[in-house]
């Protein structure tokens, strides 16, 4: 039996959403767990009655037996700093659900709130295992295989090598415990496979990594292994980075539907017009990277450059000759320079 | 009348699709234009007459008109150390082909050989503009709007502040003189649209950005906002970041069209189906991130969520609770502690 607290005033859409998901869940729950809606009791109630309105009797019993409503009387915003759920609103809907799970009232906390103010609150009221500095987020990847779990995505913006490694047992165990993968593979998120490549932090946590028990650890991988759910050497279930990398890919990933979905109106649904809309996702048709910052024009070309990648790299270098990029990077440096020290 | 000088022996599938790429440029470059092909004369030579073999007459006379062979003794091998391009072998296609340039013999190079080898060969003998302290290498990554211009995409993998700077006044110039971008809307990669946000490097670069001029900062975007071509302050141009996240981000989107296609063929090409694989797509419908480290269990959904969202996070949270998640982490962290001291 578990009781899972829900934040019912927590998220853009709350309290509408968090309580229609809670109905949702109680459908899918074995009856003997129950669900505590946290927040203000009259807003709640409200929202309940109303869409119990035309609920069918079963739907109506479950609510009645296995929903509670905890009072919360404030309600952290959006935009409220993180240190407001612990100083500013000892009574949020967030600090009580936490309380409850510290009190023994509760197994569960769920909040579609300010994720801040989550990660603080929890960590204040919930506190941290020894051994670690912070909480990470674990966040689940679709993939061509199963779901990745990537983390940190977002709790942690500046990490250590050994913030990265306590990540890697953190998905581990996160792999196994919800995902039910055994042994999970775990690699570390870089700019290449030799251990040799990455950042400062990468290339500490790799060794570290490497050399630790307890954890099958596969090594670095690419960004093009995450939506693969697998590199070379296998599949892959747990790939750990810094919380800024992590946040802008899952946003980044999040967005590509929207894009997709975008192509295929523009295209129609015929599978040569596919083919031509998802084409367009493909950078190496736009070809030839520059490096820039040089007093000349070097086109960089994708190694696996079709002809047609080859041919555009061409027309760049073209275009950057006839433009005088080059040059018109001197002279903006050289303007900028003349700023600073006038 | 311009020349370009390209790797011929540079990429994976060279020469082949380097010969290739030069004649399909050479149809589409204006007739005053030419190419030089860098690289082993008998293995050039050899190599376009294969594929002048059945070309029409044109093709013929433009290859004999307007390209060149330069001789290079040496290949630079793609598992080559960036070194071997400066001191070991002096005489490769690249070192060639770029002292072709800085000899104003040649007004662009193109190469899809070794990239570490490029930037440092391209460093060494073209040099960098005052005020710069590394190349940075600017992608086009595809949008709903127009292509993206994301720098640094690789070269740099540990970016202070005042780099981030520099790739900022360079997109800018990139996305004016190759894009055609009339004052292009310039930001800053990060966690969340608000100047504090981010990481240390990316505070800074935002102060500094913000109260610069001859550039058009348009403040932070999010991972979101690059396939978007666009966030809610309107189009965005030129997008920059550091080289370890421009580089995890461009494979990983690289890999998009692959999880696509493979996603299309499982499910057929109805529109129905479609919107279904599509939906695989948004890892809302995954729900529930748990905030990973606590003595305790914290779900975070989306901002967004949707029921359906916020009952996979309720789900989530049964799971952790009932799987005892929290205490495996906090064993597994002992577990580690003590072989540290062992």
């Amino acid at each position: 039996m578990a009781r899972i607290a829900l934040d019912a005033m927590g998220g853009d859409h709350a309290p509408t959403a968090t309580i229609a998901g809670a109905l949702l869940a109680l459908q899918e729950l074995a009856p003997e767990h129950g669900i505590q809606l946290v927040g203000r009791p009259d807003v709640i109630r409200a929202e309940l009655e109303a869409q119990l309105a035309g609920a069918a009797p079963a739907v109506r019993d479950a609510a009645a037996q296995r929903l509670t409503v905890v009072e919360a009387a404030e309600v952290i915003e959006m935009t409220d700093k993180p240190s407001v759920a612990i100083r500013g609103k000892p009574n949020s809907s967030m600090a009580v659900g936490l309380r409850l799970q510290a009190e023994g009232q509760s197994d569960a906390f769920v909040s579609a709130g300010n994720t801040g103010a989550q990660m603080a609150a929890s960590t204040f009221i919930l506190r941290l295992h020894a051994g670690l500095n912070r909480p990470a987020i674990a966040t689940l990847f679709p993939s061509a295989r199963e779901p990745v779990v990537v983390l940190d995505s977002g709790a942690n913006v500046d990490c250590a090598a050994e913030e990265l490694v306590q990540f890697a047992r953190l998905g581990a165990v996160y792999a196994e415990d919800i995902l039910g993968r055994s042994n999970p593979a775990v690699a570390l998120l870089s700019v290449g496979e030799e251990p040799e490549k990455g950042n400062a932090a990468v290339k500490d946590a790799h060794q570290t990594l490497a050399a630790a028990g307890g954890l099958n650890f596969v090594g670095n991988v690419e960004g093009r292994d995450v939506p693969m759910g697998a590199c070379d050497r296998g599949p892959v279930d747990v790939v750990v980075c810094d919380g800024f990398v992590g946040n802008v890919l899952l946003k980044f990933y999040e967005s590509v539907p929207k894009l997709i979905f975008g192509l295929l109106a523009k295209s129609g649904v015929t599978k040569e017009q596919l083919s031509g809309a998802l084409k367009n996702l493909d950078y190496a048709a736009h070809g030839g990277a520059p490096l820039l910052g040089l007093k000349g024009v070097s086109i960089i070309c994708h190694g696996k450059s079709s002809p047609e990648a080859i041919k555009n790299g061409i027309l760049v270098g073209l275009r950057a000759a006839q433009s005088r990029m080059s040059d018109h990077i001197g002279q903006r440096l050289a303007s900028t320079a003349e700023g600073a020290t006038r």
